[in-house]
C-alpha cells in the first residue's frame, strides 16, 4: 500500500480540451479506483493513428474534454474492492480491449470482443457511469477504457492485465495496440501456417507486425505494400521477402495483378493495415481464389465503405476483420510479452522518437511525417 | 457396350439459338466422347434460375447458339478412351463443378472449385476446344460443362459421377445443383452446429435446401426471409422455426434489427440465396458481432456489387461465399445422394412442376411465376 491509496492524486496530464487544438498539458486530479477499478502509475505510452484520428474531430463518437491515450504501460498504485487479478505494485498494460471471461462474447470461446463494458468505455466513463478526472473544476471523459496520456490513471479491473515485470515498460506499452494487433492478426485471427503466401498493406507499425507474425509462423512470401519506398528497408528488416511500391507498376498492371502474379494465383492471407477502403478491396481482390482470406485491421474514416463483386466470394476468397489481433488482453497479452522477452518479437526497433510527456504534441507531429514508426512518451 | 457406341446420334434438344429468344426443339447431333469424355443419356433436367440467367442475355459471358441445362442425371451411354471413373450403364449426375482430385485446387483440401477444365468450360467447349453439338450444320455451344438440355450429352469425365442406381433420374437431377448447393452451404461451407442461429433469405430450392442443411444440424432458430408471403407454408415443411417477410414489418424497423432481436444479437450464420446485392449486405449485418458469418450463395446480376462498413468486419463478422455449396461432386455427392435414399434429405418436395423436352419453354414461365420451386423437363 502507498501512501497514496485512498486519496486524490494531482498528476500532470496531456488534456485534450477541444477537437483540433493541441494538447495541453496540466495539472488534473485523479480520483481513487472505485469496486473493480485499479489505478495506474503509467510510466509510458505510445501515441497511436487512433488518437490522432479522435484528436482530429474526425471520429463522430470523440467527445472533449477527454483524456487521450490508449497504448499504455506503468504500475498500479491501487486498487478498488474486489479486484483481485492484479495488486499494487504489478507491473501491468491497460486493455482497451478488456477481458471479463464472462460475458457471452468472452465465454463464446470465437471472439476477443469482451463487451461488458463497452456502453460506458464509448461514453467516456468508467463501468459506474463517471469520471476518476478532474481539471479546473470539470470532469475530464476518458478514452478507450484506458486514458494513458496522464501519470496515473484509473481504470476497470477487467481493462489492465499484469506482465512480466523484467519487460520495460518504454517498450511494454507498445504492446497495448499496435504490434500485438499486427502479430495477432497473422498468429491467432488468420492462424498463418508454414509455406502461405502473405500480403500486408501498409508498412506502419501495425503491418510490420503482421510481417513478424508471419515469419514466426514461417511463412514463404511475406510481400509488403506501401507507397513510401522508404518503407522497404523497415519491411526487410522484419521479415518481409518482398516490397512493391504499387505507385511505381508498370502502366496497366494493378497492384492487385501483380500479387496475383507474384504468388502464382493470389495470397493465402492479405492485411489491410491502411484504413483505406480501395486498398482493402485491393486486398481481398488479391486473395487467391478458392481459399484466400482477407482481413481488415486499418480503421476507415467515418462513413467510408467497402466494396466488391460478389462473385470474389462465391469463388471462395473471404473478407474478415480482427480488433487488437484477435487477443485476449488477459489471457494472452502476457505471453505475447513473454514472446517479446525471448527474442521471438521484435519490439525496440520500433521506438524511433522519444519525448517527455510536455512534448507529447511533437509525437503528433512525428507520426505524420512518414519517417516515424512509433513515438514514445515518458510521462 | 451398346449399339450406338462410336456412332453420331440424333436426338431432340432444346437449342438456345440467341438470347431473349424461346428455346428450339431440334434434332441435333451429338458425336461420340473423345478421351476422358463420357456421353450421357440423359434422362431429366431441372430448369434453374443460372439457365434462365443465361438466357436472358444478362450473362456477359453468355454465348450462343448453345445447349443449355446444368442440372441432369441419366445413364452412361459409352465412355472415350481412358474413363475409368464411370463404365457404360452407370447412373450419373453431371457436375458443373468438375473435380479432377489433380489441380492445385482439387488438393488444397480447402476448395471445391476444380480449376483444370475451367477455360474451355467458360468458353463453351468440351476440354479439347471443341464441340460434340451440331444442328443444321452449325456447332453449337455446351453449357457449364453440361449441357442436360438433350437427349444425350458429352462432358468431360471429371464432370460426372455416379450415384446409387436406386435413386431415381427425376430426383438425382436436382442434387446437380440447387439443393446440393444449398445442403452444402450449410453442412460443408457453414458447417452449421448444433444451436446456432440461421437466418435464409430467399426461399427457393437453394434456401430451403439451407434450412434442410441447418434442420440436420439442429441449429436452433432456422429464420427464412422472404416476401413471398406464399413462402411461409414452404419454410416451415422444411424446418423453418419462423418466417419474417421483410416488406411487412413495422415502420422503422429494419430487417437487420428484427433479426437481431430475435437471435438476441444476431445470427450465427446467415446465406443469401437471393443475389440481390442488398440483401446480401442485410444478410451480412444481421450476423452476431464477434463470430457471425454471412455466405453469399445467390448470383448477382453482372456489374453489381456489395458494400458496408469495414467495421461490420472489424467487429467480427465474416464475409464469405460458396458455390456448389462447397460440395467436391466426385468425392461427396455419391454421399449426399445416400442422405436422399435415407430420408435425410428432402428431394421430392422440390418438385413442383413437370413437363416433357417439347414444353421445356413452359417450365422456364413458370420458374417466374413464383409458386414453382424446381420443374422437372422429362427427355
Amino acid at each position: 500500500m502507498s501512501d497514496t491509496t485512498g486519496k486524490t492524486i494531482t498528476c500532470k496530464a496531456a488534456v485534450a480540451w477541444e477537437a483540433g487544438k493541441p494538447l495541453s498539458i496540466e495539472d488534473i486530479e485523479v480520483a481513487p479506483p472505485k469496486a473493480h477499478e485499479v489505478r495506474i502509475k503509467v510510466l509510458h505510452t505510445g501515441v497511436c493513428h487512433t488518437d490522432a484520428y479522435t484528436l482530429s474531430g474526425s471520429d463522430p463518437e470523440g467527445a472533449f474534454p477527454v483524456v487521450l491515450g490508449h497504448e499504455g504501460a506503468g504500475i498500479v498504485e491501487s486498487v478498488g474492492e474486489g479486484v483481485t487479478n492484479v495488486k499494487v505494485g504489478d507491473s501491468v498494460v491497460a486493455l482497451y480491449t478488456p477481458e471479463c471471461k464472462e460475458c457471452k462474447f468472452c465465454k463464446s470461446g470465437k471472439t476477443n470482443l469482451c463487451q461488458k463494458i463497452r456502453v460506458t468505455q464509448g461514453q467516456g466513463v468508467l463501468p459506474d457511469g463517471t469520471s476518476r478526472f478532474k481539471c479546473k473544476g470539470k470532469d475530464l471523459l476518458h478514452f478507450m477504457g484506458c486514458s494513458t496520456f496522464s501519470q496515473y490513471t484509473v481504470v476497470a479491473d477487467i481493462s489492465v492485465v499484469a506482465v512480466n515485470p523484467e519487460a520495460k515498460p518504454d517498450r511494454t506499452c507498445l504492446l497495448g495496440c499496435g504490434i500485438t494487433t499486427g502479430y495477432g492478426a497473422a498468429t491467432i485471427t488468420a492462424n498463418v501456417q508454414k509455406g502461405d503466401n502473405v500480403a500486408v498493406f501498409g508498412a506502419g507499425c501495425v503491418g510490420l507486425s503482421v510481417v513478424q507474425g508471419a515469419l514466426e509462423r514461417k511463412a514463404n512470401k511475406i510481400i509488403v505494400v506501401d507507397i513510401n519506398d522508404k518503407k522497404k528497408e523497415w519491411a526487410e528488416k522484419f521479415g518481409a521477402t518482398d516490397f512493391v511500391n504499387p505507385t511505381k507498376l508498370p502502366e496497366g498492371t494493378t497492384i492487385v495483378d501483380k500479387l496475383v502474379e507474384m504468388t502464382d494465383g493470389g495470397c493465402d492471407y492479405t492485411f489491410d493495415c491502411t484504413g483505406n477502403v480501395q486498398v482493402m478491396r485491393n486486398a481481398l481482390e488479391a486473395c487467391h481464389k478458392g481459399w484466400g482470406v482477407s482481413i481488415v485491421i486499418g480503421v476507415a474514416a467515418a462513413g467510408k465503405e467497402i466494396s466488391t463483386r460478389p462473385f470474389q466470394l462465391v469463388t471462395g476468397r473471404v473478407w474478415k476483420g480482427a480488433a487488437f489481433g484477435g487477443v485476449k488482453g488477459r489471457s494472452q497479452l502476457p505471453g505475447i510479452v513473454d514472446d517479446y522477452m525471448e527474442g521471438k518479437l521484435k519490439v525496440d526497433d520500433f521506438i524511433t522518437h522519444r519525448h517527455p510527456l510536455d512534448k507529447i504534441n511533437t509525437a503528433f507531429d512525428d507520426m505524420h511525417a512518414g519517417d516515424c514508426i512509433r513515438a514514445v512518451i515518458e510521462l
